[in-house]
């Protein structure tokens, strides 16, 4: 493809984006496609010759449209919210002209440069303590993962090396397998499944310790479960604290695990913000994060509820070396003369290669400016409230979980399969798309406010959906 | 930002694009910047107020191109190539506008599903065999991972949860750790780092194996040191053949270490062809993966040779399920009613988001045509024989390695810290870009055809201007 035709091509896409995004509201958010509905559109086999872009172009409401879920119509309630914003696909297109592969700073110094000033930046605006931040002059530092489950990971492999190389020193005699045996994290049973994932990637033992009536993980949960197992010859070595976590959106106690913590040198806390820590841009939010300073890293991602596009999750470290000494193999051909004066991120991270993702936050910071993103995160929270002022005035419902950010947990006055059924007539109406949740073994739904398309009027109308809904499952129950 | 603004904003964009990439030759290759250097360009922090994108645009050379490493000049030959093309980054827009996050079926059919046919048709192209093959109607299928080493690290994984289940059956007695503490897998020295890596994360041990004098890792050598762990109680599990390494190109001797390991139903075999495994849709290069039907997975990066933007690597695997069922976390949130009728590809990676990748692939596959793409690596292969050419006809020279893809190993006839002082001397003059590499002491230089938009004029040039480095430091040397 020549430039000629990549600059047709490309303004042809550009005014399909902005007519697809505009207009998303009209489309139906859940295809009803079944599986395997592509392989027959398309055929066998890649074309010998080149086709020309506009047949391409052809093909997109054809083959893909069809089968999207359409994540930013503001008739998606399911998960969480996932970014997308203009000035992120904008610079999403220099990122994929310039196409360096950032893994040391020599491979393209305005990638490392960029990212290590931009988590400057954003820890600013989040109000984190300067002992996370680059600019503080020490080795902390901020650096973009790919998603909060390599975050996880990430810190978990950090905590590892750490206390393996203490408890080495204590005891010499134990092997690294016997020792790797005798360490065991712990996170609240309503942490991030990713969570519990980390600790089988990283082949240790993951306790996940039911929380409080609040759902909330408490320093006494914390306590009992540390002692009991040191009691039995094991070793604490890593905690993540959940702020907002999936299920329900509950904070952990951040503030009390971190003293717990800190009198254990050897326990890493990592606070794993995904969703909610784009909140703690507006300081009335900030209270959720307290205790952050003693915290060893910290985790969100503004590719959820910031503007920035998939994939961009902010994680920053006090001691990144950690991460950088355990998992050094330092080969030749990606050794260079200003090794040490600027981090290689490629030591930060699980894998080697790494797109130019800065540009992606620099574009949407600039772009937006700090006030409209509070504006945009409070205006998402207002949603949300409104939606349970509608859902409260309703008194075949209830609140499941007290609203705080913007995430709705309600259900019918009913048994789990009552619910379960309002959940089936919901999403098989096909107007809106939400998913469901349980806890301690009450099932209720979830309502996310995930698109920056969102209005009071959508809401009105995703309430009146679920009313509809609800009246067809209460109607059929009397029968 | 309006639609209106991103419909200017994204089409200015388009045409710096086209002017970047069309005159990149006349760019300085690597810059000349210091650590630091993009700091004091920018403010302390975020702006309060937005700004225009004209101000954003206005900054791009200021700030960023005067970091950049232009990985897409035609002086450019560190490293191996990054795929950068105009149907992947229209298809990246498409993706970026789209924004699903596609860890389930149901979270965008259509991601899955294209991601399912783009693997067929890409397997089709190498000539992969149909037990690789979703069309093959098994398990068996193809899945888009991020990186070569997150590929290596995921068939890692697999290995050690098959010949845990099996080893836990004959010896219900051993602990986890203590079949953990047994398992040994195997790569050739010169595998690429990631290897050394993904043994370091799953917590196993791996051994680098010394090739043969061609830097072949053979079966030979691999049963002496597999029967050697075997007598010492160990169990071996996993083996990497790498299929063109980072430092020279060269290949292991898969058909006969398949036969090897195929006696021995506890080892998983792995095809590392991050760089090479593009070649294969050239028939006249599928030698070099002779044997591949007998290995359980193998993978490679399109995003390196293939004119895919990063990330998009590529994976095939025999027998999904070891990831599948080793890993599977499975939350009610991320559960839906078509579960097992199409892949859930959350389950066959490390992150639990992903983007949309296949777009890429199926832009580049249709707007190319199979046709071009083989023309396009054969186009680079004679290339990297032309330097090849011209070293040899300079009788200071000599070439390292056997070339047979698109790099040349070469050196001159002078002791490693003559050419340690000629890479200096080349990469210190600024025209051009090379990195070294070093095997059995040996300090040699690698020149990697990288660009797609290199000549024959350019491989000439790149030649003078090592010719001119030697003459530099020849003289220096004889005063």
């Amino acid at each position: 493809m020549e430039a000629g035709d990549f600059k047709d091509f490309a303004k042809a896409m550009t005014d399909y984006i902005a007519e697809y995004l505009e207009n998303i509201r009209d489309r139906q958010v859940v295809p009803s496609v079944k599986p395997g509905y592509l392989r027959p559109l398309v055929p066998e086999q890649a074309p010998q010759q080149a086709e020309p872009w506009t047949a391409v172009m052809a093909d997109i409401e054809r083959v893909v449209m069809t089968g999207v879920t359409h994540w930013h119509s503001p008739r998606f309630h399911a998960y969480f919210p996932t970014a997308n914003s203009y000035p992120a696909i904008v610079a999403d297109m220099l990122s994929g002209a310039i196409a360096c592969i950032g893994f040391t700073w020599i491979a393209s110094p305005a990638c490392t440069e960029l990212e290590v000033v931009m988590l400057d930046w954003l820890g600013q605006m989040l109000g984190l303590p300067e002992c996370f931040l680059a600019r503080s002059g020490g080795e902390a530092g901020g650096v973009i993962q790919g998603t909060a489950s390599e975050a996880t990971l990430v810190a978990l492999l950090g905590a590892k090396s750490r206390v393996m190389k203490r408890v080495r020193e204590q005891h010499p005699e134990w092997t690294d397998f016997e020792i790797t045996s005798k360490l065991v994290g712990y996170c609240n049973k309503q942490a991030h499944s990713s969570v519990e994932r980390a600790g089988l990637l990283g082949g240790v033992k993951l306790r996940t310790l039911q929380p409080n009536n609040k759902r909330c993980l408490t320093a006494d949960i914390l306590r009992e479960a540390m002692e009991e197992d040191k009691r039995n010859g094991l070793i604490p070595f890593y905690v993540v604290a959940t702020l907002g976590t999936t299920s329900s959106c509950t904070f952990d106690a951040l503030d009390e695990i971190g003293d717990l913590c800190m009198a254990d040198d050897n326990v890493w806390i990592h606070v794993d913000a995904a969703y909610a820590g784009s909140a703690f841009i507006c300081p009335e939010y900030r209270y959720l994060m307290k205790g952050i300073e003693k915290a060893d890293s910290f985790n969100f991602n503004p590719h959820k509820w910031l503007l920035v596009n998939f994939d961009c999750s902010a994680m920053w470290l006090k001691e990144p070396r950690w991460i950088v000494d355990a998992f050094n193999v330092d080969p030749l051909y990606l050794k260079h003369d200003q090794q040490g004066s600027a981090p290689d991120y490629r030591h930060w991270q699980i894998p080697l290669g790494r797109r130019f993702r800065a540009l992606k936050l620099w574009f949407v910071l600039r772009l937006y400016g700090v006030e409209n993103l509070q504006k945009y995160i409070r205006k998402h929270i207002a949603l949300a409230h409104l939606f349970e002022k509608l859902c409260l005035e309703d008194e075949r419902f209830e609140i499941y979980e007290e609203v705080t950010m913007g995430l709705v947990c309600f259900k019918l006055k009913e048994s789990n399969e009552v619910n379960e059924a309002l959940l089936r007539t919901i999403n098989g109406r096909g107007k809106i798309h939400l998913v469901p949740s349980k806890i301690d073994e009450v099932y209720f739904l979830r309502l996310a406010i995930c698109s920056r398309f969102t209005e009071d009027k959508d809401i009105q109308e995703s309430w009146e959906e679920i009313q509809a809904s609800a009246n067809e499952v209460l109607k059929s129950l009397k029968k």
